[in-house]
C-alpha cells in the first residue's frame, strides 16, 4: 500500500483513508504497509507510527494488516515491530538491512537474533535490487526452521528463485509465498505459489484480485485477459517517468487524478509535474474503459 | 572512525575514549564518525546521538568533527544534523537516501531542500557501491553553487571520476576533496585531492597521515615505501574475512588485540570468530615490525 | 544441442551421430547447433563447418535445423550461415555481436543489414548475461517488420521481459517464441511461448518434450511432476561445478557416462576430473529412477 | 590504433599509412592493433591478416608492433598469432575469451595451454568491462612464471587493481605494466607503470608521449597542464556519442575531419552522422589552439 501523503513529513489522513476502503471494496486479502512503494524507508519513524496506528484502525480487521520493519538499525526494526503490535497489526515484513551487505551466514544469524525480538510472526521480503543481497534458498531453508517465519514476498522478478523457493514449500506447508512484480502474478501462481503484493492493486484492487482467483482456478483464458491488462498498466503507466521510483509516482499521480488521496512523495522524489500528469491522465483515460467490467 | 560497541546498542565508551587519542596521538587531521566504516546506519538513533555527544567532548576542538548523516528519512537526517551542532561538531556528512535510487535532477533538488534544514555546513560522500547513485560530475558542479556544501568524500574507488570532480575545483577554490580508498590516497593527492579519509588510520593513523604528507610534498620515494605498507594492510589484514564488512570486523579485531577498543559488531555483522582473530594477530604481528620506525 | 569434441579442435563424430540419434529418439522437435550449450564461440571456423555438415547429413530432415552464427564479426556471420545454407539447414540464430555493446538503434540497424545478406530465416537470441546487451522489446517490435525474422529464443531469465515479448505476438503469429532457461519452460508455454531450447534435453530429451506437451495442454498435474524433476536435474547436476560452464561440463560429463559422447571441452574450459565425476555418477543414479517412466 | 575502414570487410590503405606516419612522427613508443579501439573482434580473419602484414610493413621496425589476438576460439588465437610473426610483428595481446566467462583457475590453464602456441612473448590484456572476468591479481602472478608472458595492459579502470599489479614487479622486472584508460597515464606511472596504450594517441600522439614523459620525470606541473588536456579530450570528444562505442567513433569523425583517415565503423557500429560530425568539429577547433605547442 501507499503512503498518502500531504507534505513533507505529513500523512495525508483523509486519503488514507479513502486509500484503504478503496482497496478493501476491490477485494484485497491484506495490506502491506511501509514497504518499498509504500516509500517505508523514506518516512520518518513518528510518521511511520502514526500511519501504522491509522490504519490498524481503519481496518479493524477486516484483512490482516502487515507491516514492513526492514531497516539497517536492528533496534529501529524492532521499535517499528513493537509498535505494529500494539496497533493491532497481524504480521511483519523484513528484507535484509541494506546498506552494507551480509553474507548468507550473517543473514541467518540476523534472522536467528531478530526473531525473539519481535512481537509478532515474520515474512522475508526477497528485494535484491535495492537491498544488494538476496536471501539464497538455502538460507530461506534454514529460516524455514524457525516457526514465526511464516512466509516470503519475492521481489526480485526471477522465476527461478522463485520456483527454487516454492520447491521448499513442503518443508512449511502452512507458509505464503507471495509475488512482488504485478506482472508475474499468475506465473507465481501457477508455480505453487499464493498471490501478490503488487503496487497496481492500490489503483485497481479487483484486476489484480481477480487476477489472481483466475489463476488459482486455471481459467487461462480470463487469466489472459486480465493479464494483458496487468501489462498494459505496466506498459503505460509505469513508463510516464523514469527510475525505480516511477512506479510510486505514476500510482501517486493516478490516485490523485481520481480523488483517491495526495500525490506527494517523500524526499528524495517529487510528485510528477505537469506534463507527466497529463500523460497519466490520457493513460487512465485509455484504461478505463477495459477495466470497467472486471 | 569505527565506532567501538561493547554490546548490541551499546557503545564501548571506554574504548572510545582510547580510540580518539590513539587517532589524535597519530596526528589525523579531523574525524569522520557515523560513516560507513563506522557503521553509522547500522545505530540506533539514540546509540548515533550519544556517540556524537562524547566524541565531540574527547576531541574538545583539537581536531574538526565530521558527523555522517546518510539516512534515507529526510528528517531523520536533519535530526542527526541538530544533535551534531549541538553537541559542537563542525560539519556534516551525506550521502545519498539508499534505498530506493534517486536520479540525478532528484538528488541536486534533495540536496537543495536539505541544506537550508542544516545547521552545519555539508560535505557530500560519494559511495555508490553503497547507495547505488553516483553524485554525477555535473550534479557536483551544481551542488558547488551552495555556498554551505563545502567538499566531498569520494569513496568510488574510480580516479578518473576523481579526476573529473578534481577539474571542477577552480570553481570552488575552499572545497575539499578527499579520497576514500586507502590505496588510493597518493593519487588523490597527485590528482589535486587534498586528503583521505581511510578506514585503516584507526589502525595505523600515522601510516596514512605521514602517507599523506609525503605525496603533497612530492617526496616519491617515501610514498613509494609508505604506500608499499598501505598495500600490505590491504592485501593481509583486510583480506581475513570476506564480504564488504570484511575491512571493519579486521580493523575492529586488530584495535582489540591492541586493547584499544572492543571489536563488537552491530547487527547483522558479527566478530571474527577465534581462526579470525589468530590471523589478524599474526599480521599485526608482521606489520609492527614495517610501521614501528615510520 | 551439446557438441562433442573428442580433442582440441577436433569433432568426436560416433559422440555427435550417437547423440544426435539420442535427442531424436526423446521426440526434441528440432536442433539448435552452435549455440552457448554448443560452445559454439569456442569452436574454429573449420570445425563449425564440420559440425552443420555433419548434423544436416545425421538428421536429414527428420527435424529442423537451426544453426548460431553469433559473432563479433560481421563477415563471420554471413560465412557460417552460408555453410548452413549449403548443408541443409533450416534456419539460422544470431545474438548481438557480444564484445563492444551496441545500442538498441544499433542493434536494429545491424539487423537490417544482416538479414539481406543470409540465405535462411533468422531467429533473434536474446542472452544478455554474455552478449551484455538485450534486444529490448521496442528493438524486437521493429525487427518484426522483417519478415525473415521468424522467431526469438529468451535465454534472459526475466519473465517480465518474456511475456512483453509475447504480448508482440499477435504483429507476427507466424513467430516462435522460445525459452531459453529450462526452469522457465512451462511459465514460458502459459505465457503464450511456443516451446524451449534447454540445455537438459540433451540428456534428457525425452523430459523436456513431456513437460512441453503437458504445459501445452493445460494438465497441470503433470507439469507439476515433470518440472520438479526439471528443477532437480537443475538443483543436483548443473552446481556439480561453478561458473557459468557448470551446465556444459555436467551434461557432457554425464553423457559421457552414459556412453554417449565423450566430455572433452573446448578451451579455456576443461572436463570434469574425478571428483566431480563421481558426483555427477551419483547424481544420474538417483535420478534416473524418476526419470524411467516418463 | 584505430582501423581505419573505407566500406565493410575494406581496409582504407592510404588512410592507415598515414595513420601510422601520424603517430610515429607524434613519438609513439610502440603500435598496438586489434585491440578495442582497434575494432579487432570486429573485422573478417582476412581483413585482420591484411592489417597485420600491412601495418608491419609500414613501421617496418620503427617502433614494436604489438597484434591483438584476444578469441573465443582458440585455434583463431593462434591463427592470427602465426599471421603476426609471419608478418614480422613484436609481440602478441590476449585478453581473456569473452563470451563464457571463466574461473581463475581456467584462464590460467588457458594461457598455459595458449603460450606454447604462440611464436611470439605475450601481453595480458584485462578489460573486464568487456570479458566479463578480469586477471585476478594472483593469476597474475602465476602468469608471472611464464617467461614467455611479458606485460599487462591494464584497462579496468580500477587504480586500486593497478597498485596491486604493481606491487607484483618485483617478481618480473622485465615486465611492462600498461595503462589503459587514458585520463589515469599520470597516476599509472605514479605507480609504478610504464606507460599508456591510449586511444587518444592515434589523434594526439604528441600529448600523450609527452604526458607520459612529464610523469616520468616528475614534473607535477607539467603533468597538471597535460592533464587538463587529456580531460579536456575525454569530456568533450568522447562524450559526443554515447555507448560504449563513442570514443572509437570520436576519433575516427575527427581523424576523418583531418584528412588521416576514412570514419568508416565495423559492424554494428556506424560512423556519426552529420550533427555529431558538426560537433567534433566544433570541440577540434576549441582543442587545437590548446594542443599546438606541446
Amino acid at each position: 500500500m501507499l503512503t498518502p501523503l500531504s507534505d513533507r513529513d505529513a500523512l495525508d489522513v483523509a486519503g488514507l483513508e479513502r486509500l484503504v476502503e478503496h482497496m478493501l471494496a476491490g477485494g484485497v486479502h491484506g495490506l502491506f504497509i511501509l514497504g518499498t512503494t509504500g516509500e517505508g524507508p523514506s518516512l520518518s519513524y513518528p510518521l511511520r507510527k502514526e500511519l501504522i496506528e491509522r490504519t490498524c484502525r481503519l481496518v479493524n480487521g477486516r484483512v490482516p494488516v502487515l507491516v514492513g520493519i526492514t531497516d539497517t538499525a536492528f533496534a529501529e526494526s524492532v521499535k517499528v515491530a513493537r509498535w505494529s503490535a500494539d496497533a493491532g497489526a497481524d504480521a511483519l515484513v523484513a528484507a535484509p538491512p541494506y546498506y552494507l551487505p551480509a553474507g548468507q551466514a550473517e543473514l541467518l544469524e540476523y534472522l536467528q537474533h531478530l526473531v525473539p525480538e519481535l512481537p509478532l510472526p515474520l515474512f522475508l521480503y526477497n528485494m535484491p535490487a535495492l537491498t544488494k543481497v538476496a536471501f539464497d534458498p538455502e538460507t530461506v531453508r534454514c529460516a524455514m526452521d524457525e516457526p514465526r517465519i511464516i512466509g516470503l514476498k519475492d521481489s526480485s522478478g526471477n522465476m527461478t528463485y522463485f520456483h527454487r523457493i516454492a520447491a521448499l514449500l513442503p518443508h512449511r506447508p502452512d507458509w505464503a509465498l507471495l509475488m512482488g512484480p504485478e506482472e508475474l502474478l499468475p506465473d507465481a501462481i501457477f508455480a505453487g505459489g499464493h498471490g501478490g503484493v503488487n503496487g497496481g492493486a492500490n489503483l485497481f484492487p479487483k484486476l489484480y484480485v481477480q487476477l489472481c482467483a483466475a489463476a488459482r482456478a486455471g481459467d487461462m483464458a480470463r487469466v489472459r485477459t486480465l493479464h494483458a491488462h496487468v501489462m498494459s498498466v505496466g506498459e503505460q503507466l509505469y513508463r510516464v517517468g523514469r527510475h525505480p521510483s516511477a512506479l510510486i509516482k505514476s500510482l501517486k499521480c493516478a490516485l490523485s487524478l481520481l480523488g483517491v488521496c495526495d500525490d506527494f512523495m517523500a524526499e528524495p522524489f517529487q510528485r510528477f509535474r505537469e506534463p507527466e500528469r497529463q500523460r497519466v491522465r490520457q493513460i487512465l483515460d485509455g484504461l478505463h474503459p477495459l477495466l470497467r467490467d472486471i
